[in-house]
């Protein structure tokens, strides 16, 4: 005969169900922030949707600012985890961009990521903005480097990178805008789409 | 000897004097929402900046609603007359559309072109949000028939004519975002660069 199960947790089954509560608050506040707009949303409104009391939010994450910074923190982390992984990848200049682009674009049309595009400076306080900033400036570089990898060794068209990497930006941010979840394209093919177009653009002729 | 003028202005100077007037309301609207976005900005800031009361400010435009509504129609109807002059224009389809991208792109730089891009469709009531889709539409409608124009005469690369669309318009509404008002760049000589880079890619090889 087995033991019946404590119907107590132990510390690691609290501390697990608190992360999946915290991140339940934020993937719905980050859904509604995208739906409805950050300034049209209330933690009310997030609250409602969970089925739970605006203090069990307030517990998890702290005020709506708190909330929003968090959200689009983790949308940056995602962005920075897959420059990285392209900085550190082997191939050309090319491959290694256009490996970051894909997924980059697909960041974009993800939840977190939507979030990032979608908020505006103004949104921030000063503090947060700054980090906001600081992060931006971070994924920004290591597009730019990735492009002047490119150049140097030849796998990408001599240019102006600093222009070609607002090009990629803008063409890879802009889905955060037009792509409806719920349509017929995934979020893959289209960053194929747009990438595919994009590198017709930057390799060399 | 010449008559004095009279001190009552004609029927025709008040007309003129009262298009003035709304029209720096406008500009002082528009560049406020620019600078510290559409919800941090309050009538009175725009009245306080013109040095005018708020009832006048709802006296030539009505509530911030109905401003920022003539904000972003302004900027619309001057993407949409760069359309339609690209649409009428003599040459190849890739000519005529880098025509239209170079336009698309300094408008999207200047005050009411930037606040289209920045204002998010949660921000407009129902009505206005309608209208703004339908605007947008054709633009999009009139960029996406250049690009297939483009295809058919063959001096655009074959390919996915709504893809590219979405592609050169993310690039090019980007600027909106980045683009320092103050910076070392003018705005044609940034959507110079944008628009070189992009019909790179989309002209054939």
């Amino acid at each position: 005969m087995t033991q019946s199960p404590s119907p107590f947790q132990t510390p690691q089954q609290r501390s697990h169900a608190r992360a999946a509560k915290r991140d339940a608050v934020l993937r719905a506040a980050v859904q509604m922030f995208n739906e409805r707009g950050f300034h049209q949303t209330s933690l009310d409104d997030v609250a409602a949707r969970l089925g739970v009391s605006k203090p069990t939010i307030y517990h998890y994450l702290g005020n709506k600012d708190q909330v929003l910074f968090e959200c689009v923190t983790i949308g940056l982390s995602q962005l920075l985890e897959a420059a990285q992984a392209s900085r550190e990848a082997q191939g050309s200049g090319a491959d290694r961009l256009t490996a970051f682009l894909l997924r980059y674009a697909e960041i974009n049309m993800d939840d977190f990521g939507r979030c990032v595009i979608r908020t505006s400076d103004e949104a921030l306080g000063a503090e947060s903005r700054a980090q906001f900033h600081a992060l931006k400036r971070k994924i920004d570089t290591a597009m730019r480097q990735l492009i002047e990898e490119g150049m140097e060794d030849g796998s990408i068209a001599p240019g102006n990178a600093k222009m070609l990497a607002f090009t990629l930006a803008g063409a890879l941010n802009w889905p955060a805008r037009w792509h409806d979840p719920a349509g017929d394209e995934t979020p893959a093919q289209i960053a194929r789409h747009l990438v595919q177009h994009l590198a017709h653009g930057f390799l060399p002729r």
